[in-house]
């Protein structure tokens, strides 16, 4: 195997970046490329030329997905690597895009490098990944993982353009759903490069990280009832004050999630209504969502019990009826032990440091991991900012995710088809997180 | 002096208070009198009707305030009684009536015990007390009092209508508003009875209380900013959530509350906004209001001085920004300590218990207590609901209510006019609250 990282082109990452973020440009560091649009149509035929400049031949398939491939030397289940182009609204430039980019070079290393893969290797560029347009994400890679939903052609987006006249517009085919999603082993692994999204790499002072798997979130909706009342007339001691119940338990989930140093498990309150919310009125209901993550499910039941607990005491000591909803039981998707340890191994020839972390954002490698094992590489964000205009990862912080992809993707293309005994369990969890 | 209380009649209570109910009735337990409005001036005449009844030659005043008098064996300083007949939208039938009607009851005992009076009484029906329909209220008892502020006629209700045009429709008269504000000295003292709208005297299973002040409250408004975030990226330790800091501020002020028990300190957060309110997006900025109450001052001061400091701690612990800003400072209005033992006489002369309590709320008393020495008597309040149609006080309640309040008035009109050294401090605080 040749040395991959030394052939790595930071000037040819940070160029295609750029280029992307000239289409649907907002300013020099944001751009908007609504899934399914002209702009997102353009950005893909720019990908596809790059994709061939690497040797590959591309195909858009059915979900409006762009795929590059290159043949290996045997045909046989495909080495997968992707992301997606589409972005939010004022969107940064790296979402995405970086592991596109990434993606080409890896395969642009594997070609120079002159060792055909074993069987063959694919970039796949998923369709619409962020959901903003019809509030509903990762529908390139679930429409190839076979996981799309009932109804999902006929969501509309704010112009009551339907996702099916959309996805016909940007070149897909409702009828070849069935023929292009993948078959059972017909992927053999997916990998994915990724800005982080939060601050934890920047924190430790690495450049990239080895993601251990994407949490599912568990979400509820909790609403206290207690009673209105004059904020001048009744006594602390006769009060049932759904605000201040709240607050107890609020900061009760903090103390609880704080209290689990070292482990990646977060809880959140994002969303909290008063009623009435008047400045004189004690607050007679309170209605907030909870967010919590962690990729140990025995220890995020021990927490969820924990807090209904909490819950219940705090709604008796403001003397509160509540209740819950369960919005959104995820499990998560745990990544790959083998394809976890070939990336440590790419990062000890690298000689790079590679910290391991949680993912909280989906991903189209969630999508993917119900049809094959998966592995992912985080590039540090800087501030931990993504979705906004300061989004920012450093081309030489791309091209070390990008040279580490590359190492990878050189050790399992050389690796034969079939040789790992064919299709294996999406969602196999190592022994320690 | 006769027996007051035998003749205090519940079933003219009960039977004026329903024909007030009559007049803009909605339903069988509320009505709505916006003030000023045609039924306001239509229950203003039955009212007038009712103080002739009872002995009284009733005025309108430049305010819009219905005056009715009773001379004295001499003229002087004036008694007053008084209290309101506008109500708030949608409102019970209770809050301010059953002062008005029971101030005339006092009066028609006070001529039925054959004894006049020494000096003048009067009873007064204060124009626009609620302040819903021009948002600012004690119109009636604050021009008398000859406190009304700059630009306060031109202020407009929904309709567009100035407070001017609706004072001139009602019968006031802004030229004569310098000729009818009370020139100092002018009333000797100021006795209102009142619905409590607020559940201590019911958990105290009393009918009625005798008021030790109108609390002032303290507003602020609290701003918290930390920085957002994807609730799933990043770790707990990280974090600047805002709302967990609200939260935390919150709980602790209502623990700060709770551990002055046995004093009448509350303490409310009733208004609370979150940005950007995203069930998955860490706060990023919290604003909340603050309403604190007591009738110490030095109290007051301490718990303020510790709920800062617990702002600074909450934020510091959050890594967060904070600003407040002071809307509202009112100092505490104490009830006239000679009064309240007035009150108190004639409670034990009635056999009646009479338990001591803040008044969190305002009342046309709150003006007064600015020319004058006032004391406020409350009656029972169901659940401690108003300003709403399950608002409730029993006649046997009202009655009582009504008793001490005519055994007072008795006791004061026995007094020569000039007995107590003409004008006095109008808030005089008693040694003990």
């Amino acid at each position: 195997m040749k040395e991959a990282g030394a052939a790595v082109s930071i000037e040819r990452l940070r160029s295609r970046i750029a280029s992307l973020g000239r289409i649907g440009a907002i300013g020099a560091t944001s751009a908007s490329r609504p899934a399914m649009s002209a702009l997102d149509a353009q950005a893909r035929e720019t990908v596809r030329s790059w994709m061939e400049e690497a040797g590959m031949k591309a195909r858009v398939d059915a979900f409006g997905n762009l795929i590059g491939r290159m043949e290996g030397k045997e045909d046989g289940p495909v080495l997968m690597l992707g992301s997606h182009i589409d972005t939010q609204p004022n969107a940064g430039l790296y979402d995405g895009v970086a592991g596109v980019v990434g993606a080409i070079e890896a395969v642009q290393l594997l070609r120079d490098s002159g060792e055909p893969p074993q069987g063959p290797v694919e970039v796949a560029v998923f369709s619409d990944e962020e959901g903003c347009r019809f509030d509903k994400g990762l529908f390139g890679s679930r429409g190839l993982a076979g996981r799309l939903e009932e109804g999902e052609l006929d969501r509309t987006d704010a112009q009551g353009v339907t996702r099916r006249e959309a996805l016909l517009t940007f070149g897909g085919d409702p009828g070849r759903f069935a023929e292009d999603a993948c078959s059972p082993g017909a992927v053999k692994a997916y990998l994915e490069l990724h800005i982080e999204q939060g601050p934890v790499l920047e924190s430790l002072n690495a450049s990239c990280g080895l993601v251990t798997g994407i949490s599912g979130p568990l979400w509820w909706t909790v609403e206290l009832r207690g009673f209105a009342g004059h904020a001048g007339s009744v006594p602390m001691a006769m009060r049932r004050d759904a605000l201040a119940g709240a607050a107890a338990v609020i900061a009760g989930l903090q103390e609880l999630l704080r209290g689990e140093e070292g482990s990646p498990a977060v809880g959140t309150v994002g969303s909290l209504h008063v009623y009435p919310n008047s400045r004189n009125v004690i607050p007679e209901r309170v209605r907030f969502t909870v967010d919590l993550r962690d990729m140990d499910m025995s220890r995020r039941g021990r927490l969820e019990r924990r807090l209904r607990l909490l819950i219940a005491d705090k709604a008796a000591d403001n003397g509160l009826e509540w209740d819950l909803v369960v919005d959104t039981d995820s499990e998560p998707r745990y990544c790959d032990p083998d394809l976890m340890a070939a990336v440590r191994e790419a990062a000890a020839e690298a000689g790079l440091p590679l910290p391991e972390l949680m993912s909280g954002p989906f991903h189209d490698a969630l999508a993917m991991s119900h049809v094959c094992p998966y592995a992912m590489i985080f590039i540090r964000s800087r501030d931990g900012i993504s979705h906004n205009p300061l989004e920012y990862s450093s081309p030489e912080d791309i091209a070390a995710g990008t040279e580490l992809l590359a190492r990878t993707l050189m050790r399992l293309a050389a690796r034969p088809p079939y040789g790992e005994g064919g299709r294996r369990d999406g969602n196999r969890q190592a022994e320690k997180l």
